[in-house]
């Protein structure tokens, strides 16, 4: 096998970085990924997986942080111009871009499935010489739109795995699912999948990242350090009037605001792990001679465990509504995103581990987490749904060395990864009758 | 009688300074009245005066800011010990110390009320010689009670006020009364001998104060520049925990009424006029490393109507219970004082002001009002009552010479004020028969 | 003179309309006056008066709240696509947008100025049927600005004034000059003209406005009831940092502004006079898990008088200053609009209250004040320029049915009020002799 | 060595439980430690230790949250009057209660430290039958001071193992240092000890606590679960003023303590590790009507690490001094008490944890740490002065059933601990010349 894969995954790597060039230099942010999904669908069908799109793989109501129906039809436009396929767009029309492609061996055999995501972040690129996608002109044309996190990364390696996966099919057993998932970046998207039952059929899960700081050649086998995390807007509606001649007529939003801000970063620490607030985003009023009548907050609370960000999320609800109380204004609460902690399945991971240790020479260091919790990830809720149904997951972190850290406008990688890392995935399909056995004999 | 009136005066005065000084050294804060209360019946069952006290002139439910009724307990057997008359004291035990005195002439005619307030501050008086009451052996004797506002020179004022109307009884007609009041510091005892139905008879009413920035010599005939206000304290009750090991446990009380303190400086001016808004004392927690389980705050409203005060205080209220919702504690709202904004009857000022011009030569310069307003006086619930029910009411600031400002503790006034105060109230009332002609020729 | 001014302004009464219908559609906010500037200077130019413009009359350095460059230059563009005229337009450029147009009468006198300003509202206009400059046709045709305080009409009753004046120039006496001011919204023109020195030789000075909840037919011959106020802008620049990965690292200006709001709110009320503060706008942060690294506050503070202003105005610096240490940011205040208060001079009051109630039969109520103080007027500055220099000042108000209150955008008033004005702004000056007679006698 | 130790504990532990008892009794709080002090240093003399007392042991400027000289002139006359021994007495006269007893063995090897506390809590004990103390007739006649924490057992365990070690003398080698410390509570007296060079000879380090929520019969060989703190009380200073008549005049000392206690509790949470901060304590203000001119915040920082307990209380400062700014009031910070974070040293855990295993059938559960962080120690600066200078040290927790948590008046524990403390204690010295061997081997 190893000869033969080596050899397919030298013959795909080209064709990876024309996909991550294309998908850089057409980005699209969270629930506008239509030009990118319809590609993702169309290469798929001719590659010959069964395909799940839109309504039948994203659950409607789950969705957070959508845009504005406005600004969907102007998106969805914009990807016609920029390429998007016409026989492909319906199914993703109005915010359902996700996709999810299945190989059914046909043979017996536990559900595989791997994740990726496909949107950009609300950013706009770095246009000097000295960044490489705008030197070598894949830069993004999309203005407040760039892969600055390596999504684009990270749609190529699921086409190519599935390429892969093809060309082995004889080789594999039980069924695979690739996921490609819309929204991920500001933990929006995953958990509309997860409840349209996405993972209810799968056994083994396998979610990936590129870069976060890794180094090239290393692969985190079961990144734990997720915080759990919920993501909301907060809105104030108070009552405006003259600051000169009837301030004691307003009802002050910009006031309960700023109450609410100070009391949120006060919410105790909690002595079972780490925690977290932040209220990134604070804008309110009409005029400097007018009390604010309204108020946005944008606001998210974090923890190591589902508990703790609980315990962040249900104090900053006291928080927000007795801030409206003093100041007597209204106030409105609206989910934007959420993740969850989640621990990989040991097993799993140990597997995983040897795996690459002994089939994958390019890696050259092989952990099972990274330590210190940073960021969320939604891919959590799929982690959690598969192991909730006694099947068992796992994160990847594949090491990359970056031109800049994540989210920065002059974020880069190096694409070797991508190689890499389609081999790792494949092999790991490729090897799963040697878990399923030895996992049944323990 | 303007001789005779003199002399009358004349001899008095000394009288005037011996129980000025010995209210002074026995001075008695609010609702512990208990000696002076005594010192006072006895003086005017004395001099033949029809006496209501205690009970019969105090609505218990109405009084604000009552101590314990173990420190009254303590107090009293205090005020025993220096002196209090105990044929007197059972009137005024647990904290009715207001006395009623009326001089019924017999000949038909109105109802004419003085005011005059007995309460000394809770306050140490300097004991320096540079501070005469203690170079000259009068100092309060009561620990954190001191005479620093002149009530002391009032309480003689009503005493010697006594003294003279029964020395020209024969040219008075209709009825008078002097009303010695409780508990005017904070503004907790007026409204409780208000609402006990004390003016509801009253045709014409007058209170007193000496001092005030006013320059000796000076009389002040219709001041208005009071504002309405609500005293209240405010404790929150939360939940006590270690704040390293157990954090999240806790419910901060000390961090809401850091809140609350915040909010309430910041409740809106009012386009209609002046207000105020203090927290004097914050006093929360009880250890270093102890979340604060609770949190006692002093607090006071003001406005320059009573529209205005409203207005404040019920903006504070929402503050004060949002706040309380913000940290999950419980709150407990207290009032201890309030008093009103009142303006006094133009006719009646106005009548007072020629009087003053015509008659008393030792006042010098006469206003109508002081200008800005400045604190508040539940006086003026008695002028509010007296005006609702037909009568007519003021407020007379007689000029005074001090030795530093009120609330002071090295406050002391020329005594020479107590004469004329006491000639003007007697002159008036002599003078109302020409008052009552002239009012019902208009 | 009654019978031929009652013509001539009978005459004018249509154009006066057709002037404010056309300003009001073409409304030009502060320091954009570029198409209103050209087409005033060349009616006035027509007329025979001389002319003063832009950098004559505006001190560059004075001017507050300037847009950038570049809208100056994006709006000058759009004013000639809406006919400016480009022979005078250069005197504007970069935002000089003032004129002062004079009549020298050759004969002996003092010099008399009126004032009115010429700036819209930003705004955006009501576009219903139920509006009626837009039921009519003349709502404005810009975007986010929009006539909603009447400038509209004082800059047309300015222009009719010139016009009578003209046609009555015999029977005036020494010089008179109509200033017309940019940018009086937000008090941010005049200071600049004043110290230009453009009322250092007035004798007499008058400022109009209409409206502002006068009755029609009623005149205000001498507000008074103008707050001083200082208008700012303070950018708070932290450090940015991610939320869950690097809290620590952050520099949160977010925080900063929210504490700094709440302190501003809560500085202390003034014993001598009312006060005001208004945070009117907060904007901070660049993302919901981004430690804020800007903020951005439009403050303003007012008081009853300079000093009251000023104190308010310190205590706000120090708040500020304060905060930025608190949070280890740094911060920049940026003076954006001030104005005075200032007292009319009572003999020049009385002077045109007179002649109000004997010459201008069509004003029904004559009043000095309208009483409670509310907004303010940078016309302070001309008024307080000309007092110091020894002559005199007031400030009228022309009662008028408006359809909504200001800076409301369904402003409207009823245009008679212009030609009341006109006439009785001409009939000052025709008078000015019989004052400066009394005047002298007295 | 067995047998003859079992029989020595056996025959010292009722005079354990005298010693506890009477410890408890006369419960003397941080440097008030008088009689306690004395009656070591007396028995310790009486066994023949050689003793370094007072000034010998403390430095005085490195005393933390030291009482005013007026207190502890009184509580050493409250000590004499319970039998402090007045020939040991001026030896700590001024709060300089640390005592070092050195047993020098003559023979070659190393300095092992054993260090205990004596102080009792400022707290009133229980006063019920439920409470053991106090049905026993033991509870604390010291109001406000009880022995809840179990230092009495310490100090106890302390003379005990004086006892033990001077009879196995002669298997003992190098020399042993017994520590008793005042001052615990609140972290005040450790740093004064090392600082006055106690541990700087010192090679091996042990310092013991009981229960802590440790079970009966476990043992925790190397707690490193200590958070490093700085205690600090903030007084600010500002201007008092009537709040009615001249609110303008003050400068609000409770504003800047409401405004830097929200700051505080809003300091960034640390990538790194746990944090902890708390204003336990606030008290502020002198009247409800007037501008509060004072205010104390006892406030305490923690980390997980020193440095990021340094970068909580660097934050602090800035909050604190940003806040006074903002005020225009002064501020004062006085520092009352600090701990560091530490960790034990491995091979000496390790070697105590065999130990223990092999030697001390009474611990039937070894344990190396008990997890989650929560308080803080002030023996960390005794643990890492000694690893410093090249030596090992650790923390052991002898488990024991508790009446009631740490810090409450019903705390009471199973004195059988002391016993298995002593055992476990001399069992380490007896066997140092084990490890040493094994030390040197590796």
């Amino acid at each position: 096998m190893d000869a033969s894969i080596n050899k397919a995954i030298t013959a795909i790597a080209p064709q990876l970085q024309i996909w991550r060039r294309d998908f850089h230099q057409y980005a699209e942010s969270g629930w506008f990924e239509f030009r990118t999904a319809t590609l993702v669908a169309d290469e798929l069908s001719r590659l010959g997986y069964q395909l799940q799109l839109g309504k039948e793989v994203i659950n409607a109501d789950d969705r957070m942080g959508l845009p504005s129906p406005e600004q969907l039809a102007e998106q969805e436009k914009r990807a016609i111009a920029q390429g998007a396929l016409p026989q492909w767009l319906s199914h993703f029309s109005g915010g359902f871009t996700g996709i999810v492609a299945t190989l059914d061996t046909g043979k017996p055999g536990p559900t595989l499935a791997f994740r990726v995501d496909m949107d950009a972040l609300d950013l706009n690129e770095d246009l000097t010489q000295q960044h490489r996608p705008h030197a070598e002109g894949f830069s993004s044309c999309n203005a407040h739109m760039m892969h600055a996190c390596g999504h684009d990364g990270h749609t190529a390696i699921g086409l190519g795995l599935a390429h892969i996966l093809k060309q082995f099919e004889s080789q594999l057993i039980g069924r695979i699912k690739i996921i490609f998932q819309p929204a991920e970046e500001g933990t929006r998207g995953a958990k509309s999948m997860t409840t349209a039952g996405v993972v209810d059929d799968v056994d083994f899960f396998v979610a990936i990242h590129i870069g976060t700081g890794v180094p090239k050649g290393e692969l985190v086998c079961g990144s734990k350090s997720f915080l759990a995390t919920t993501k909301f807007d907060v809105t104030y509606r108070g009552v405006a009037a003259h600051s000169g001649a009837k301030p004691e007529e307003g009802k002050n939003a910009l006031v309960a605001a700023a109450q609410a801000t100070l009391a949120l970063y006060g919410i105790p620490h909690h002595s079972e792990g780490s925690s977290r607030i932040n209220v990134g985003v604070l804008n309110a009023g009409i005029g400097r001679n007018v009390i604010a009548d309204h108020a946005l907050m944008k606001v998210e609370t974090r923890g190591e465990t589902n508990q703790i960000n609980e315990f962040v999320y249900q104090q900053a609800m006291n928080i927000i509504e007795g801030a409206a109380k003093m100041q007597g204004v209204d106030v409105d609460i609206k989910l934007m995103g959420s993740a969850q902690s989640s621990h990989p399945s040991p097993q799993w991971v140990n597997f995983i581990s040897h795996l690459a240790q002994n089939k994958i020479p390019e890696l050259t260091s092989i952990v099972d987490d990274k330590g210190q919790a940073a960021g969320s990830e939604d891919a959590t809720y799929f982690m959690e749904r598969t192991k909730a149904l006694g099947g068992q997951a796992t994160y990847l972190i594949f090491g990359t060395d970056l031109s800049a850290g994540h989210h920065n406008e002059r974020f880069d990688f190096d694409e070797d990864v991508m190689s890499v890392a389609v081999k790792t995935l494949a092999t790991i399909a490729l090897s799963l009758p040697e878990f399923e056995q030895g996992h049944h004999d323990e």
